[in-house]
């Protein structure tokens, strides 16, 4: 029997673990899981064990844990490093799900579940790919090297310092990360550049402590009126991004890019579902790919201040807070764009209130090549299982990760990823397609031959 | 001996009592305090009769009940109603209170408790006076009704419907309030004018479910974006509130008016102190006690929208809300502005959003006769009491109840305020200034003993 078949042949036993993963609620921004993010660790070192995979590791980092695993079959045959993350991004707003979040629910064709396709049902498509190399052949035909971290949803702080202090362990030829999403069921596509990535938190405060709207209101600067302001400034009539400085290092499309980019299917009327939009929005004279994925951007990612229960409370309150995201494409850098946002919000702040910016997190944005043989394996594999060759994409989202890889142990990324448009990632309502949780562990086996060969040739 | 110093003796046993009254959560807008607030409704009964009141009922409303007392001792003598409220705005933040907000704490000459001053306090105030007469002379000296409600918090639905169904049991010749606060420690008011209230929640939607802000930011327009525009644009840069039509009715400040408004005590730097400010803020040309009480004003109470939980969370939200309240002046129609500003926010929001707006509640202001012989009364009996005339005053906040008074029952309502400026109204550390306890005690027992002598006159 071939890997191929054998994953044919136990296709519920694999959907029946991942949805075992899912009930664990692995929420790595939020204390009161930490117990779950160990739970969720210890899961996938003894499923990593069972699917073969001879060295499994928990790794305490300052943070959430690290799972390292290791399958060296020969030391001429090239090493594939496959990154992925047990952690989810919070669940919030509960009662907007439909199913509970950690729950996991077939509905059709989908499997509904916070982390269903990010990221934990596309790391796990790796771990069943190698158990059917296990018992099938024996063993991949490739070195395998495995990390898998717990704080991607929270900006990753100790992934690069132990990619630092661990350079020869990771050290590897190609690195592989699913946890992207292709064009459709049908529609295969390869990222080759992801966004950056600034996010920071913006208190405000007024007063020094909460006034009676009645008694002090129209006399006293309301600072939710001032954030709204500062908010309501960041974009100007053509939505474009306001802050001086920002755009100054961003790199111009050029015009074969835009050739290039406008030949991605994009139906207008699919993406507007998807988006439950009626209209689309933003920086003129870029069309909605472009805008979202070769463009950076700004959004209010969360706004809070004043008495927000059921019923009415007259307060004029003292502090006023929102959480600011920006995607930075190349060559932005993640740390001046915080620091040109703190000081623009600084500067323009009215006297009546004092500003403070909380660096939450940041990361860089990555182009890779598209004429490697490992590029060509994924184009490969994509094409053999889907029916249909891949198209190469532009992705709006960041995987600062990829540029670390880059840096630090100086090897490109596939982004092999398997979910749809329409997952509802960091949304209630998260949902995997099934069909690609197999056909993503078809890829894959077919990717690591594909490497496998192609070094060999 | 006399109820003045009956009051003198038993000024212990009044703040245990009081205190007692503070432990009750009496909070009318929150659900969970339902039983709480049955619970305070019987206290004030219990207290009531104990006092010797010797008819007290709690009627049910189809909200929060009203407790009604009765104690007519001469049908040639007038008859004052006494209104007040026992329920209280809800503690939140929670964690900017120094001492529990439902565990009275004596701090100097403070008792720091929700509701210590609004309005448990000062109601309990008129309690205690109607005991001493009991204790003393046997009875007041005129006759008395209670209209004690729990819904002033959350806009009194109940209440005009009550009055207007209850017209014969409630006829007085003069409604007496004490739920406001004089200028300072030494320095007694009589309020003449409040001013009116327009109330509501705006619910913005932009996709029709949250989005990934990697994949759709840039492409979709963010709620928050918008909701933000719409606050920012509702004042222009002179302070002004920009929805048409809002000033339309405004009954403009006569220069006799001004003259007389410019003679109330006002120390700048107090102001700033107790507002816990650096600077003043609002419409261009009007002073700070002309924009706190004879101008319109317009407050944001609540922002909320997106995520707002510690850390990070990349979500483009369907959804942002605010809460506004307008203050209205003199001949502003709180059902037209409410209106106004519907139309709008509607009007001015571009088609990326749908806007919904509820009136949670509203109230017409109103300015109050200064030469009848009640409030000749209240004059003698604040200047008797604190050595010192007091000042006529307008209030900025809004108590819709004196407009129906006048309205329903043909009556006007004195204010018999003892709370101070900086009493953390609907604010943590509410607090009420023990001194003004007693003081307010012996101000009503004068006030009704005026009111007879003068009827008799």
């Amino acid at each position: 029997m071939n890997p191929l078949n054998y994953t044919d042949q136990h296709r519920e036993r694999f959907l029946a673990e991942l949805k075992d993963f899912l009930c664990i609620p692995s929420v790595s921004t939020q204390e009161q899981h930490r117990p779950d993010m160990q739970r969720a660790a210890k899961w996938l070192r003894d499923h990593l064990l069972a699917a073969g995979v001879p060295l499994t590791v928990i790794m305490e980092t300052p943070g959430h844990p690290i799972v390292y695993a290791e399958w060296l079959v020969d030391p001429d045959a090239p090493t594939v490093l496959i990154y992925g993350h047990y952690d989810v991004q919070p669940p919030d707003p509960l009662e907007l799900w439909r199913t509970e979040p950690f729950e996991p629910a077939e509905i059709g064709d989908d499997l509904f579940a916070r982390g269903a396709a990010d990221d934990k049902g596309q790391l796990y498509i790796h771990v069943k790919a190698l158990e059917a190399f296990h018992e099938t052949v024996g063993a991949p035909p490739v070195n395998i090297k495995c990390l898998f971290e717990g704080e991607e949803e929270c900006g990753s702080p100790s992934l690069a310092p132990f990619i630092e202090s661990h350079v020869e362990l990771l050290a590897a030829d190609v690195v592989v990360i699913s946890d992207t999403h292709i064009l459709g069921k049908e529609t295969p596509a390869i990222i080759y550049a992801l966004r950056g990535l600034a996010y920071v938190e913006v208190e405000l405060t007024g007063p020094q402590h909460d006034l009676h709207s009645g008694i002090y209101g129209g006399a006293v600067h309301n600072p939710i009126h001032v954030l709204s302001e500062l908010i309501a400034g960041l974009h100007d009539e053509n939505g474009r991004i306001t802050i001086p400085g920002f755009y100054d290092n961003v790199r111009e499309l050029s015009a074969e890019e835009r050739v290039e980019l406008a030949k991605i299917p994009f139906d207008r009327e699919t993406w507007l579902a998807e988006a439950a939009v009626t209209s689309d929005w933003g920086e003129e004279g870029y069309t909605v790919i472009e805008r979202t994925s070769a463009r950076p951007t700004l959004d209010v990612n969360g706004i809070w201040g004043g008495y927000t229960e059921p019923g009415a409370k007259t307060v004029l309150p003292s502090q006023a807070h929102a959480k600011i995201s920006m995607r930075l494409v190349p060559d932005q850098s993640h740390e001046r764009i915080t620091r040109l946002i703190t000081e623009h919000l600084q500067n323009i702040a009215p006297p009546t209130v004092t500003v403070k910016v909380q660096d939450l997190h940041g990361g860089a944005g990555a182009i890779i090549r598209r004429d490697s043989p490992e590029m060509r394996a994924a184009f490969d594999a994509y094409a053999a299982t889907f029916g249909r060759e891949p198209v190469f994409i532009r992705e709006g989202g960041s995987i600062p990760v990829v540029a670390v890889f880059q840096e630090v142990l100086g090897i490109e990324t596939i982004m092999l990823g398997f979910g749809l448009p329409d997952d509802n990632l960091h949304a209630p309502n998260e949902k995997f397609h099934i069909p690609n949780f197999y056909k993503g562990i078809e890829t894959v086996i077919r990717f690591l031959n594909g490497v496998g060969e192609r070094e060999g040739e």
